[in-house]
Order: C-alpha cells, then structure tokens, then sequence
C-alpha cells in the first residue's frame, strides 16, 4: 500500500501510535494534542539552560546511495542530537516534521519510523510530536530540546587551550569513496567497508562523550564536526578569536591497519579528515592545565576518546599544521569544507 | 541575485543577522553556536508545562495563488503560533527550517524571512534558530515552544458544556472562492475581498484569546480549527467521548452585508464555515455555570471575540444541527473536512 492511499489522518495515526511515550514528565505525547506538553520541573532537574536545535536532512543532499529507510530515520535524529552533544546537553524531547513522496510504501515508512524511534530511544530521548506532508522526496526536519547546567560554546577557548576530538576521523568519507570507487585499492576488504559505511549510514553522536567533556571541569569550548573538521576548527577559532596549531600525526585517522590495506598516505588521510564532512564527532578544547590531571585525562580518553590534536595560538596566526624539526616551520591549512549548496 | 549564487554559509549569515535577539534571557540565539540556549526559570515564570509543536507548510499544498513572500513566512508562524494558542500558552521562542528553490532571488528570501520575524515579534516571540536547504518548493517547517500552568487539553469537556468559537469563520474559504471564481455574484466590494484575503493569506493565530480563554476559569476543552471546523468538532467530541448539538444561526459566519452582496444562502454559508480549512480560530468548551457570570461572559465576547455554538451532548446522539420547532428535530453533520493528501 502506497501512503497516498492511507491518506492524511491514516499516516498520523499510524505514526503517533508509534510514539506512545515512555516518559512520565511527558504529560501529551506525539499525536495527542495540538502540542505536546512536558513538566518542565520534572524534566529540567537542576538544569539552568533549555537548549534547542533543528535540523533537515533532505535525499537529494544529504542521503548517500545505498541508505535504507531505517538509516534515514535514524540519521534525522542523529544531526539533530549531535548539535545538542556539541552545547554538553541532555537530549529530552524531539519532534520530526517529514516530507515524504506520495508513491511510497507504507512499509518504507515504518521502517523510516522505526529508524527514527530506536536513535530517540537509544539517547533516551522521547519522540513528542510532528507533522507529515506530501513532497517531492524525502525531507526530514527534526528539532531537539535538552538541558543543561553549563551550556559549552563555541566561543570560549583561550590562547593556549589544547585542541581535541572525539573518537576516530574520515569514516563517513571512506565509505563514501568506497561507494564511488575512488580509492587505489581495487579490494576493500569486508570489515573495513562495513564499519565505514555504518558510520557513514548511521552516524552515532556523541551525546555521552559531551556530557563527560562538559562536566570534565577543564572544558573552554565545543563544536560539532559534521560539516567537516577544517571549517568547524576555522568556525571555533573565530568565534573565540585565536588561531590553532596542528599536530598531523595526532589527528585521529584510520588505524595501521586500514592506511596499509588501502593503501592511505599521510596526505590523503588528513585531506579525509579534514575536508569532508558526516564524522559526527565533537572538536572541543580545555584548559592545557588538565594534562596534570592523570586521572582526568584517561577519563576523558577513556570515555570521550579524546585525542589532542593542536594547540590555540594567536588570531594573527591563522590555522596550521606545525612541521617539527629545529625551526618549526608551518603549513598553513586552507578552509573548507562541506557546504550543501 | 539568486540564492545558489550566495552559498550555504551566505544565506545562513544573512538570516541570524535579521534575527539578533531580542529577549535577555535567550543566552545564544539564531546561527550563534550548535544550539540556541535559554535560561529556563526566567523564561518559564511561574508556569509548570513546557509546550511544544512543530507544523510544516509547503507550497504546492498550503501556499494560495498571489501570497506574498512575506506573507508565507508569516504564515509558518502563525501555523505554529495557532497551536500554541489553543492549549492556552505564551508562546516563547521559535526555530524555523526552509527549504528555498536555488532560482530564488535574494530579495524574495528577505521578504520571507521579514514575514517570519514580523509574525514572532508580533506576538512576542523569538526567532531562535533555524536551518536551510535547497528544495525544489519553498517548504517552511517551524518548531514553537511555549509555556503555561494549566495546559488545556482536546479531551477535558464535559456532558452540557457549551460548544464555542472564537472570531469569524469562512474569510479564508471566501477568499479561495473570489480567486477561484466560485461566487455567484460577479463582483465582490473591494472591502470585503481584501478582508476575506488577509484571512487567507496573513492569518491571526489567537494567541491573547487563547490566554484568555485558558484563564477565565470555566474552560474545559479547546483545539484549533485551521483543519476545518467539523472535523474539529469531531476530533474534540471524540477526545471527550460526547456528542455535540449545534445551532445553525449562532455560527459566526460573515456579517448580514457579506450574506446579501455576495447572495449566499444559510446553506452555503454553513458549508464555508464548517468544510473548508484556513480559518485561526479556537474551539472550545467552557462549564455552562459561565452563563451565570455576566462579567466573564462579556470579558469572553469582548477580548476572546467567544460565540456559543453548541453544547456537548452524550456520544450515542453523535453531531448533528438542532432544527427548532415544537418537536426538536436533528440534522446528522457530515465529517469531512481539509486533509492535506
């Protein structure tokens, strides 16, 4: 059965039994009413800030060849969730408004649904409301509340806070060359392409790895990388109005493993990380006094997979990779990065 | 200048700057970091509920022939703002997500984005944040949050409470007609089609009557009627589980001069103001014990604009129009209304 066919009222009724809540605070759900209604007290805890984001992913743009109904679901969850990762917040309440081609099947839809209710669910994060028209492919906008004690800007770094990120770069777009056939390598073998391409189809953000770098104490500021890490790392710089040098060979790129089996250099393996966006990891930089913290520290690897990848320097000198030796020479790092039109 | 030609990062900066902020306690607002963050106790007062909705319009379905670029983003608002209204909250803040042809012109896009803040500011709400696409049709997804102490719900009512409206119905459909022709009068006063098209084309969402409404301490129910008011009904009686009895001559359709110039029967009126959606107006259910109050009821006909339609009835007699005369007669009301597919 096409959607056409349920009509209107059929599809939000289907869709808002899908969403029958979970949560207490909750107090009107998905489909209930013309809003949903949450106990703010009840909600919030001890939090002093509402955070909120939203964000579309749209087919044409945004959804590579290959991603099932599930993964599209997933995803419009995931993008909204990582931006609030990148403030340090608690995800609470989403609400999805999806466009979707009159010629779809019912099935496909569920299986979007579904998508959609194990990302919210998985980050305990409770689907509250929508809407649903018909459109020319498929376009999902996604809105996320959350909260937090000490919301983590952009613009809060100082001159000699140590750079880092989360977990390991340039998955999303080896999956990508994959797809497209651009690496050197005729075989990719099978491990290696699976764990690209879930990366790529169904991006995990990193909503525990913020909460533990927002309450780590030595945290200045935080960004999400989806767009790409050298434009986010550009965004950062500016909006906390330093510069940044890099160390290359601390940036956090494939392992041994995947760079000789494929056949990587290093060059290639920073213009992966650097210049194409769907990592959904966080760029974020503390306070240099953190490294006496042993503890602290292997916590924050441990538990953020942090690496530290540069320092802050002073806005005159711009962004770029350090080359070591007796004068340390520098590379300045060109900015761009991911810009969907 | 066309928008393709501005880029991503372009446009976006373009819009965060029409939206600086406003209001003390919006911490980060529009394009200013991943999320937008609001102290919440100073945002919320002394209210308990956190509302939230999000409603998509597009313009192969919701957008009329000749409305303005500033009217349709007027229009998303007002979409948004309406639902908050009619769970009796203040709307606070609001995101908006669009998705813009790359021909556009510049130009169009800030006469959208000036009816966008123009409709928030209007009703003293702020523009947070947002995110924008390339689409093949403007397709506009807002997301509202607001607050209130006593969220009123679709399904509170009770057997004999009395069934009202809020306004004037019909200019909306009345304006669909005069474009579309549908009238049986060849010419329509000016006054009369440039009122009946500021109805479609730049709804009022009834925000400060919903307040009012909410807090006049007899109402039970209230939903919006924008989908079309038998359909409202039916969705409210349903919540409730009761049926409603209606009168004909007390549904606030045009004025005696709008029924003569354009020679529209009892008939047609009815079906303008019971089938077609487009009007902002409020349902709601309040105790009948109000008929007592004279003070309220004219604080409610004066700034909630209230007219008595019905009263609620046991779910068994179903929705039906009460015909006067020395034997109650009952004429069954069909429930079809707007369904967008």
């Amino acid at each position: 059965m096409k959607i056409e066919e349920l009509g209107e009222r059929g599809l939000i009724e289907r869709i808002t039994k899908k969403f029958r809540i979970e949560k207490p605070v909750v107090t009107v759900g998905a489909g209930e009413d013309d809003c949903a209604v949450i106990e703010i007290d009840a909600a919030k805890k001890e939090s002093k800030y509402l955070v909120l984001t939203t964000d579309t992913l749209q087919q044409s743009t945004h959804f590579p060849d290959g991603i099932t109904a599930f993964q599209m679901g997933w995803s419009a969850v995931a993008a909204n969730l990582s931006d609030i990762a990148a403030m340090g917040a608690v995800p609470f309440a989403f609400t999805i408004s999806t466009g979707i081609p009159a010629r779809t099947e019912v099935s496909f839809v569920d299986e979007l649904l579904r998508g959609i209710e194990t990302c919210a669910s998985t980050y305990n994060t409770a689907v509250v409301g929508g809407d649903v028209v018909l459109s020319n492919e498929f376009i999902l906008t996604g809105m996320c509340i959350g909260f937090t004690n000490d919301p983590v800007r952009r613009s809060g770094a100082n001159l000699g806070d140590l750079l880092c990120v989360t977990g390991s770069l340039g998955n999303a777009a080896l999956a990508m060359k994959i797809i497209k056939n651009e690496l050197k390598v005729k075989e990719v073998p099978e491990h290696i392409e699976e764990s690209a391409k879930k990366s790529l189809f169904q991006p995990q953000p990193r909503v525990n790895e913020g909460f533990v770098i927002a309450n780590s104490g030595v945290v200045t500021s935080m960004i999400d990388i989806s767009d790409g890490l050298a434009i986010s790392i550009a965004e950062l710089t500016r909006c906390s109005n330093l510069g940044a040098e890099l160390y290359k060979e601390n940036v956090p790129v494939f392992s041994e493993e995947i760079r000789s089996r494929l056949d990587l250099s290093v060059r290639e393996c920073i213009e992966i990380a650097f210049y194409y966006g769907g990592d959904y990891e966080l760029l974020f930089t503390i306070d240099p006094l953190a490294l006496e913290d042993e503890r602290l520290m292997s916590k924050l690897k441990r538990e953020a997979k942090m690496s530290i990848i540069g320092k802050l320097v002073l806005p005159e000198e711009g962004i770029y990779f350090e080359i070591g030796g007796v004068d340390v020479e520098k590379e300045p790092i060109e900015i761009r990065g991911y810009q969907h039109f």
